[in-house]
């Protein structure tokens, strides 16, 4: 089988390290440019991250020597995942996809317009559908999917394996990982001995993105789900894996027997489609009363799992439980690429 | 004026050490006896927490040298203050009141109790009267006043500042400083690049003790405030300062603007009084929307403020904001003596 | 090939994890008894680390259902590993040697006994044939062969790359790991923000063990290499790695080329004989000027490389630089490993 | 008592903020202005460190409303504390000595110029006389001194204290903190589980300045010390607080007694003259074999006591030890002002 060319737009970053850890070995598709940007441009990828490579283990040996090559001369792979700057990431990304590309977009800055759908496999695969809308209506033959951010992932995952019980209310305070803001990101005075209440856009993100991904889709697009999100974000002094403390109302009657149940149970198309990158099983439910934990469960499953912990009655909604998801993997590279296997099984490219 | 006798039962663990430092120096209370356990009597203070003085600064020069007494022999003084483990505290505390002394309790042992206060002199000062009817209860002359869980008081020092907007809900999500488990506490495998979405009975502390501090006195007892309140419980790698993210539902229609009017607004008891360990205001209500921070703000109004930021709608409840308190200062040694001076103030001895 | 019947002494601590890990699949060796203390024996293994699992990933699948026996019951495998605590060590270690046993240690019991080789396999394979006169002496078929220290083995392996240089004065500061006190171990008051400059017996196990690994074997035994060693140990809050600061005065002229090109072109006997568990190189050395560093660095060779980096001329001394080893796998279950792997290799079991 | 006129070149910054929690309350010196950089010129102090504020506390209200001005205009004061970056420190100073102003800089560019005091009140005020020479020299009314670089200072107060047994060689491995590199300075994804082991120009520092600081001077200048200094400089998980292990070989014998008792006995200029801050003593000695720790010692004296512990017996040069000074108050700031009190103790303006 021929692999799939593919593209990296953005390869030297934080996110772009995992595109690079996920890809290099992949059984699909095989890494053919790395985009970066100018300055780096003309650099081997070793050259270009030497002092910067943060994520465990070293440049894999086939990827090294590659010369990173400028945007602008991004035009010989099928498809390109994208973890661009926000700003320069909208233009590039309408071009390729324009020339007929498929783009897998980690980048906020397309993911809630109407046309471009906004997917976790586990969740709302049907959404893909979105892409002949979108193709249609830009007169395009490429397209741009795009994955929420890192730490509305594991919401959408819990409550769409909790759908039976009619979710209506989610509240949700995060203790999210460093990594998330890239490198250099946050200071290390505002890390040690501390807690930084805010992230900026972050709860704005939750709120509005997982009522798209958990919506329903027709011919009319996306109908946002009806679900108030409420969310409370801070910066914790951990290197990598968002932490969640979730609340969840449901219209059915439900107990933390049953919730245990649904998550354990929860079985959905990556699963079933036995993608290369998708995690077996897709929620790992620990019984210890105190897991999860970043530094001991953020690798569950390759760092694709989401584990979920303390599944107890809430005084105020209805059930509460904590949720962990690794945030530069499952949370963004590894949400891309298991994005892009689910299209390449479907026929989109 | 002649200062009070006092004595510290526990004097050498965190919330000992606390207590030194709150009353070494006190203008009311004089520091009269040290009370350790077996194996420290007989040394003096300095010895006894030699290379276990963990808080900022040195042993006060005019309690290093005194000399700590077996609990046996604690009834030289007039009010004693109570850090001691658990087991240990019920008969000891019992049987000084007994003898007609005054004691403060930061033990979780007595609080719950039916005739016992549990104070906190911002939220319910007329819970004194309730020593009155322990006196008659017990035939005693003492009395034993309680102050509830770190993780408790800020929760309802805010809840009471909102009364005004009839408080119904309360979802309280904790990131809690290691210093709440003494020393040595938490392992640091724990706690570097980590966080432990756990703490045994804290849960239930904040459930139960913030329904009684917040309930009406009459002479019938304490009746529990009509209010649900769910917690989730963390431990984070802060060295003091717990951070908690609280969203509140009211019965009453309000908005983030007239909520922070309150916060700032906020007059209680020992701020009239001017007792001397009372934080002037008692909530700080920070514009920032970055805090507030444990290591920034923890020592805001000495230790002993609560510091409020980020108040803001709330999607499912009504208002969240973030609330950070001072655990072994505001939420424990502190607690403790600023009840003992507002029943001092009172005439309760 | 039928493989090697091994057990592990001290199974559920911290090294006892590491030694699972690197012995749950290796090719010579069969996990065949997991010796553990009194109140786990007759539990899983899973059972036992129930909480208590610090390592990374999960217990392996064939040693989860595993179950932990006695001590006393201890004799049905050909080999085993000694991670027991330090004062139940001696007893069994020599009684299984007595009963035809090999025991390759991790403990410090028998470290400095003038039978007991203390092997390093890249620095001093030919001490193995002190096994020989030990049988004699003792009048046994098995044997106890040990590792030095965690902080000790990255000196060692250093000074031994550039023996042609003729080291004569060896000065170390480390900054080490807190895996290396075990779990619990090291509080967390201790580590964040902070430095402990101190570890017990630590200083005097580098100094003296640095010289038996270091010397000459004869069949008199082992004399003790000519060189100063002084040491400076401290504990920082890092998870894993140790990261030393080495300077060190040779009597041949040398340069940090010259010192480079040394570390770079060492090889060694485990490396020769390609034993499973030998990293390829044994040393690494990093050009980069901010190298090697814990979290980055630790788990080159999984685990079991010593990287060095920053070597240049010291004012004082001749060479400084500064070198990183895992503490758990290369410092201290893989050293055994390896020991292990060279001595089966060489026909001693 | 007229206030002499204070002003503070880059009073926003980390070692800024020192200056300020060192001079708005000092009994000599006013602050006078606040010079800042051209896009905070015009702000008050307050708006300009809204969220920058790193260090203890708030900003003191008699500093709040200072309005910070542009380095154009500072012209005003009498004596100028400069913490100014690197670049724009040098012609900034000159102009202002040249306007006859007294210029106390912590910045390394004019460190090492001929005609410039290098100063640590303890260890050389006789180098204050270099004044006159710089005066003549430039044929100016003000001066620049200068004190070293904030990893300096500990080793070369201690080797002072321990001139009488003439020291010859001081190898040093320094952990130092976080603030050193200012905000945001050290990404935290560098610090969380991890050290670096480098900072830029660092060894160079301690290796020449500590030269200069011991020298001798003499009408023809300072003749620096013969003395080796070599240094290796790592950064840890700290934030304020450099550790530093050194070894010193000194031509006279010795022993770890008498060197404490040196230590403990030593007194220095500005003890004698009770400088307002000056710590008295200037070096403490612990007796705890597992002190200093930067947590807890850091604050002794204010902040700028040095506290030395673990003396003992080196196996490679005579005796090793560990120093703790706080970087950002003995190391930067408090080491400023301490020149400018010494020097106006003694006249020079």
């Amino acid at each position: 089988m021929t692999k799939i060319k593919t593209g990296i737009l953005g390869a030297t970053g934080m996110v772009g390290q995992r595109f690079i850890q996920l890809l290099h070995n992949h059984p699909w598709f095989e890494l053919n440019e790395l985009v970066a940007s100018p300055d780096n441009a003309g650099k081997t990828y070793a050259e270009a991250v030497y002092n910067k490579w943060i994520v465990e283990g070293s440049v894999p040996e086939n990827v090294a020597n590659m010369t990173l090559i400028d945007s602008e001369k991004a035009s010989d792979s099928d498809i390109y995942f994208s973890a661009l700057p926000h700003e320069s990431a909208r233009l590039l990304e309408e071009k390729l996809a324009s020339e007929g590309k498929g783009v897998l977009s980690n980048v906020a800055v397309n993911r809630m317009k109407s046309d471009v759908p906004l997917m976790v496999p586990e969740v709302n695969p049907e959404h893909a559908e979105l892409i002949n809308i979108q193709r249609k209506n830009r007169g395009i033959d490429g397209f741009i999917v795009t994955n929420p951010n890192c730490s509305t992932i594991p919401v959408t995952i819990v409550v769409k394996a909790l759908e039976q019980f009619n979710p209506e209310q989610v509240l949700v305070t995060t203790m999210q990982a460093v990594s998330g803001a890239g490198y250099p990101g946050v200071p290390s005075l505002d890390m040690l001995d501390n807690i930084v209440p805010f992230i900026p856009t972050e709860e704005e993100k939750i709120q509005t993105e997982s009522l798209k991904v958990l919506g329903s889709f027709s011919d009319k697009g996306i109908e946002n789900a009806k679900l108030a999100v409420s969310a409370s974000c801070n910066r914790c002094a951990v290197r990598d894996g968002h932490l969640e403390s979730i609340s969840i109302k449901f219209s059915e009657q439900t107990s933390a027997e049953k919730v245990i149940d649904a998550l354990k149970n929860f079985k959905a198309e990556p699963q079933k489609l036995s993608l290369p990158t998708a995690p077996q099983p897709a929620i790992i439910v620990m019984e210890q009363q105190n897991r999860p934990q970043p530094v001991r469960d953020r690798l569950n499953g390759n760092g694709m799992a989401i584990t979920v912990g303390r599944v107890r009655e809430c005084n105020v909604l209805d059930i509460k439980l904590m949720v962990l998801g690794h945030n530069t993997i499952r949370g963004a590279a590894g949400a891309s690429v298991l994005n892009a296997e689910l299209l390449h099984k479907k026929g989109f490219f």
